[in-house]
């Protein structure tokens, strides 16, 4: 059989010329090693997700433009198969655009394949910009007499009997190329990390190949754009569901595939190490992709914003990174050298700003306005607040300066519940743990400790009990219930998105407590309607949630 | 003819409850007024549009009670069609939602038909939620002996004569309603405000009445629900397509209608007029549906916060909104007196605060920090963006001890090239104007001066040189293209969408100038990913818009 080719490779969103480059490139080293196709990801071309640059016609030219460069530019010898936008006349006149799968040859367009399941969910909106694959499409193409049927992505995710009831879509484009007669199946994709994700997608692919007893290669993307991951790990399974190859995670790779060769294992990989990895590649992305250089971190002497800076310190090397502590009138001594102690082992610079001197004017030029206003009331928290913005805007003088992105340190229970201040500890480019929950950030504190940052985070940071340090004596569980609680509430109000009454019997917890949390999850949302990108992580992180700010129903 | 009744009400998204009760009190009050059947909004129960709330089970559940409820407690006598959403067996198996025009008589529910055309574009994402109506569905409400066809909003925008090449569906709703033996055509609807919309919408229910020869029914929605403004504006079309009624704009309304009554002229409203109201209600509503009660807005002098003000006098009464001015070591006289001028005339509260104390404050603290990084760079903005911050910080403080709502001043012009600084101005829990352009500013400005607030923004105001007041001798035009300019070509690159090299042409501006400001706009994305939600008044503002952060296109 002939051999196979997939480039793992990470594309930039609308960088057309870049990831043409790459294509071409990698297409040239698979013909060197042998190979008579390559399958690239879904949207190579284009890069994923290209959102409201498809609204831009002058871009699909472009893209259309740059796909005709490739054909030009490929060797002569080999089939190539990648992903990108095209427009085709609409099913109901006009022209519409469709999520293809285009082989080429040197000089020439061989196929273009829509895209038939259109995901539009979550973190998905392609029925936004996308025309599913009419009836009657052909996907297959023929290459030294073997018949590859195309599909993109969520083409492959909708098995009868692997999904039952739970089944989104009609359609299954898998049993329509077998029914056209595809000997191997190909699967052109992109599919968003999230922990846990990587069993599902395996058995995905094995299960399509067993049960149609054809080979199946799944071509993915890997990279970050804004705040989705791509994880790559592509995969090729024989006709018995067995692996032959599977493309390592988080990073570029060519795989020369031989479809009758040795069946391999995909490697079981530790959630935090995935986890980690994850992040740095989030992170570093981002910054590469934007143009930003090396990172800041405010350092509280917190978990939080140790686990930052030790993923910043991971991705952008230690001498890229800046930590800035900014003690107040209410930090503790051990806040400071947990601080320091922590940027000195992992070896990042290190700045010390007390913010003493601008809290002290606040109170002075806000005194005759708020006075005005009458007495202080109790539970008032607007020199809380003040406090988190000074330290806000200390931290974007210096990214200002430096052209380095800040990054938020918040995390997910926090971001939840809206503990945190707007503008104040909300500021950054990039939310870098804010789809981790409370004690997720323990357990990757804990195991980046041991496997990767040779215990940088000091102990006491991982055992003082959490706390704000805006007032004197504060400790979040003033505020918050405990964190384990307060996390396996929010797990089934926010990721399994029950109701408060339903929330409450799910976790056994005080229906009373379980409303408060709710209530504070509601009326946080218009927070996080001004968060910064969060990195997504998880089944159901805060990109592609979009919940109403005003609403009557919690 | 039986009497009809239009119930054109102000649902909040998600108070499933109180929107009942007011659909309740409508239908009584139809009733009484010799109504036999009244017409309310899509989504009147649920609040248009409830977003995620849609992914909740329990709310679905909640909505489901209570529109039974609704069908316990109308009054015999009058038929009730609402928008809700309902849950119906899927086509691929599993349950499905519908965004549903329900019609019930007291005790019981008499038909149920869903929406067919389900837009998917700019600020809707209706495929996201929901399943269009099937092909066979039938669409027939029969009361006295009369059959009315049963539409949902877009179902009644896919004429194929009137849209051609440009036409988005395959389907034509009207034409299957008609064909099905429909006498009257309902159509209940939440079409999202635009300036310059008004007349379309009355071209498409007269158009859609004549061309079928059958009165036309349009109930629309009225009040805002977060960055969407609904203006109202039901209209009524006997079979020649001449309005025999047209609801009030921007306020809720119960139309009796006569199908054979007197021909009524929609009247005619000046855009300034309209305009105005849209903002007004689109403020109003966002604080009402959120418990804020007033408003705060920082007044620089210039002719951004005085319109914003002057806008918060008239939805919220002078005595609800607090003014403050915060000049800086580099603020003119003019710029207080200016502000001061306006907080007189309108009538609102006025505070000073100089921010001062906080500008040394933060050049003594951040002074170590910063010189350790080496010299100030030449176009270091890093004093401007503390300046901006300090203001941002001030404002916040005063809204935290209030709890009045602060406002965000930016304009579309600025919002789009980035010409604000993050955290700084751009604070606020509600951007008023950013779906305005610098040029529609003032036009609106000077038409309120006029016409509604008596002159109370001053004429310096109106004509001084634009200036952040961040340096010295500081004005937009050393950063910016005139507003004129500006305007013409942002138009074209963020309302038409037109690439760079399309909007030069398009405008005949200097390549390399579109160039410059088709780079700030890209650029600044990340800041708008950041922007309090934008009263939405154009037929392309930011919600609804998603382009890229990192991306390698501009």
């Amino acid at each position: 059989m002939t051999k196979l080719a997939i480039g793992q490779i990470n594309s930039t969103v609308g960088a057309l010329r870049s990831n043409a480059d790459r294509i071409i490139q990698t297409a040239g080293r698979a013909l060197d090693a042998g190979a008579r196709l390559i399958v690239f990801p879904e949207m190579a071309l284009t890069g994923y997700p290209p959102r409201d640059l498809l609204n831009v016609a002058g871009f699909l030219a472009e893209a259309d433009a740059v796909l005709d460069e490739v054909a030009a530019a490929v060797p002569e010898g080999i089939a190539v198969v990648l992903g990108t936008v095209r427009r085709v006349q609409g099913r109901h006149g006009g022209r519409r655009l469709i999520d293809a799968a285009v082989a080429l040859e040197r000089g020439k367009l061989l196929a273009e394949v829509p895209k038939t399941l259109l995901p539009t969910y979550d973190v998905f909106d392609e029925s936004r910009y996308f025309e599913p694959a009419p009836q009657d499409v052909s996907r297959i193409l023929t290459v030294d007499g073997v018949r590859y049927g195309l599909t993109v992505c969520e083409d492959l995710w909708n098995d009868r009997l692997a999904w039952g009831e739970d089944r989104r879509y009609r359609r299954d484009p898998v049993a329509e190329v077998v029914e056209e007669g595809a000997d191997v199946i190909l699967n052109l994709s992109a599919s968003p990390y999230a922990l846990g994700k990587l069993g599902l997608r395996e058995r995905i692919v094995s299960n399509a190949a067993s049960r149609w007893r054809r080979p199946v290669v799944y071509a993915a993307a890997v990279g970050a754009n804004d705040a989705l991951i791509f994880d790559g790990g592509s995969l090729a399974a024989r006709s018995d569901g067995r692996f032959v190859d599977v493309a390592p995670l988080f990073e570029e790779s060519l795989r020369i595939i031989d479809l009758e060769g040795p069946v391999v294992k995909p490697p079981s990989v530790e959630p935090m190490a995935e986890l980690s990895q994850a992040l740095v590649l989030g992170l570093s992305d981002y910054a590469r992709k934007t143009g930003m250089r090396g990172a800041i971190v405010g350092l509280s002497g917190g978990i939080d914003s140790a686990l930052v800076a030790s993923l910043a310190s991971l991705a952008f090397g230690p001498r890229q990174v800046l930590g800035v502590a900014m003690p107040s009138r209410f930090s503790s001594d051990h806040s400071l050298a947990d601080a320091r102690t922590l940027a000195d082992r992992l070896g990042i610079e290190f700045s010390v700003v007390p913010i003493e001197p601008a809290h002290a004017a606040y109170e002075t030029m806000l005194a005759p306005a708020l006075d005005a206003l009458g007495p202080r009331p109790a539970d008032d928290v607007t020199f809380e607040n003040v406090q988190a913005r000074i330290r806000g805007a200390v931290l974007m003088a210096l990214s200002n300066r430096t052209g380095r992105l800040l990054l938020t340190t918040g995390n997910k229970s926090e971001c939840s519940v809206g503990y945190c201040t707007l503008y104040g500890d909300t500021c950054g480019g990039l939310a870098v743990i804010a789809d981790l929950w409370k004690t997720q950030v323990y357990q990757l504190a804990r195991w980046l400790n041991e496997h990767r940052i040779a215990g940088a985070i000091p102990e006491s940071t991982l055992t003082k009990p959490p706390s704000a340090e805006l007032r004197p004596d504060q400790r979040d569980d003033q505020s918050l219930p405990p964190y384990d609680l307060l996390d396996r509430v929010l797990h089934e109000l926010v990721e399994r998105e029950l109701s408060i009454a339903d929330a409450a019997a799910a976790t056994g917890a005080d229906p009373a407590l379980v409303g408060r949390i709710g209530r504070m999850l509601y009326r946080a949302e218009y927070k996080r309607k001004q968060f910064a990108p969060t990195l997504r992580v998880s089944g159901r992180g805060w990109v592609g949630r979009d919940y109403p700010v005003a609403q009557g129903w919690v």
